[in-house]
């Protein structure tokens, strides 16, 4: 074993279980704020979760991070896509400008948003997108392996470290996006080997091609299966033959995220997929995922139920680059208002003294 | 007919439709940005909604406003709360001091909070709760008619003052919540009466009564249809029999944000019988609505179908208060901002002056 996939290795161990004392603690607290036990759902879920992986009863996620990983796909060449390759290069770009669905709503919300080339298939030259290329864009992954073993580790490592520098900049939560023409092809693949589905089952139309583009879709992703017989039980082999670098930079995130006790929020189909690819590589790291809405593209109700997540957004969204997760980290934040914030039954109590009280003080809610 | 009933014609004749030039435009906008059609689903949806209520393609909700409407109903001296009536005077109060559920949300989201008494069985004496008291409580249903026609006039047109004020105010998105022990009881009295169905298909557990409260709770309203035979095809008699003063306010609202042209965002199961009564009033009315989450409470999906809308949070909440308000308002946001910021297919595009324009920018991506 290489130098590289020693470090993996000793990243996989280094994720811990929740913590499941603050958890009690979080449970018990819940139970004692003035409503009926678990009228606030998801909410309570997820301020227990919360608990659980930063090791305190009250968080904030006041600091957010959407991390949006870009590369190409050399699958493309097979026509697979409904866009040209370019498109990759011109989004990456627009997203470093707020221009792009998910940049709009981040900047909206006052994200950060970290867009990371790992794999463009052109020079990017734009100072604000984070160069970490590994090349450019993969191969052909009908025709031969997407990548080396080295380089799938290579990118699962550079997530790592996204999430390090996520740390160090005091981010309290991250959400994990993606922009890479042909990369529900890799995912729907990736998808289909970790679960021994076929590509009927794992594949939807992605952006949206023709029905003999879709068609082939499919075939490819078969083909390139029964090509490479990646090994289910390692999902290093199966990213670095059907995958993609965003795939396997997104999967470094999520393990990073579990390192460093940061929640992190699955975006749409590829990310959910990365997502997969983490916890078959890691179990633990699925205490520290958050699921946000539930994409159109078939492929995610497979994914989630492999994860035993369950998405709470119904947007009917499937564009990606992230762009669901500013609006989970709201639904978040509000778990984190409600546990913060809240009255226990006691505290909730009126009393002459606490009316008197009430009448020296402003309120919040005067307009 | 007397002066008020007068009046509350003249307020549902004057509810114009949606604007249908701005939502065509809205539309066409919508096709030009850089994404896949539809692809931002919900998104999109409201976008254009909001369009043909405001008039103009771009919009934006930053004036945010909760009201919620508290009261207290007769009919919880048949058992059918699972907590005593004094619980509406103290959360009526701590709600204006944000350590509610929905107050601290709401506070955490920078949202107006307008506490209203409409009619709570005691004095409130908090001067931040705006007093429209119309009585201390409404009368038992299972006994003698809830209210007067008058007083369910009354309080719809109380309502739609709430929402001239929130206009004054320049409030440009308005959620519509309650505060009254009982209030599940009169909300399926209404819903079973405006759709024909038995208590058995519009009644759920509410805050958690016990089998033999639940039982009965169904046996009351049964009773009180079979008693009070409210003309489903007369709302306000249907309000006066079997309602509450918080249901009649809370139609108020809705109508009257209809008649404002602002946006206005259905919490969950009491709230939405409101949106229903308004609606039967006025049909126009429909087109001002923005349904949020899915309440928990059985009778919340009836009402949905008849309004068909589509709730699109699914976070298993069902506390009331408006508590899912400020978290579709932060939804909503978000469609305004995919609107007003994503660049069209024609800017998106990438060519080296645009490159060159980037590098003398900072982004707002870094860090």
């Amino acid at each position: 074993m290489d130098y590289s996939e020693q470090r993996l290795q000793k990243c996989l161990q280094s994720v811990s279980a929740l913590d499941e004392a603050a958890m009690r603690l979080a449970r018990e607290r819940q139970a004692k704020l003035a409503k009926p036990p678990g009228s606030l759902g998801k909410l309570e879920d997820i301020s227990i979760q919360l608990a659980g992986i930063t090791g305190r009863v009250k968080n904030k996620v006041d600091h957010k991070r959407v991390i949006v990983l870009a590369a190409d796909n050399g699958v493309v060449a097979e026509g697979v896509s409904s866009s040209p390759q370019s498109v990759t290069l011109s989004q990456t770009i627009n997203l470093t400008r707020g221009i792009t669905g998910a940049s709009s709503i981040a900047k909206h919300f006052g994200n950060d948003l970290v867009v990371v080339d790992v794999g463009v298939n052109a020079e990017v030259r734009c100072p604000a997108v984070i160069d970490r290329k590994i090349a450019m864009g993969t191969k052909n992954l009908y025709r031969e392996p997407a990548m080396t073993r080295d380089q799938a580790v290579q990118g699962i490592l550079t997530g790592i470290d996204l999430a390090a520098d996520a740390r160090t900049d005091g981010v309290e939560i991250v959400g994990v996006g993606e922009m890479g023409i042909g990369n529900t092809t890799t995912s729907s693949a990736v998808l289909s080997c970790l679960t021994g589905l076929p590509a009927e089952a794992t594949t939807g139309r992605g952006g949206g091609v023709t029905d003999s583009s879709f068609l082939k879709k499919k075939q490819v992703i078969d083909g390139a299966i029964a090509l490479h017989k990646p090994d289910r039980n390692d999902p290093v082999d199966v990213l670095s033959k059907v995958g993609g670098f965003d795939l396997c930079a997104m999967t470094g995130v999520f393990i990073g995220c579990a390192m460093e006790h940061i929640p992190v929020v699955i975006d749409g189909f590829i990310s959910i997929v990365a997502a997969l690819c983490a916890v078959r590589l890691c179990p633990a790291v699925r205490g520290y995922l958050i699921a946000s809405h539930a994409s159109f593209e078939i492929g995610y109700v497979i994914a989630e139920k492999e994860l035993a997540l369950d998405a709470y957004l119904l947007l009917g969204m499937r564009l990606g680059e992230g762009s669901g997760c500013p609006i989970a980290f709201e639904v978040v934040s509000a778990a984190c208002a409600v546990m913060n914030t809240m009255a226990t039954f006691d505290e909730a109590e009126i009393n002459d003294d606490y009316l008197e009280e009430i009448r020296k003080q402003d309120s919040f809610t005067v307009k």
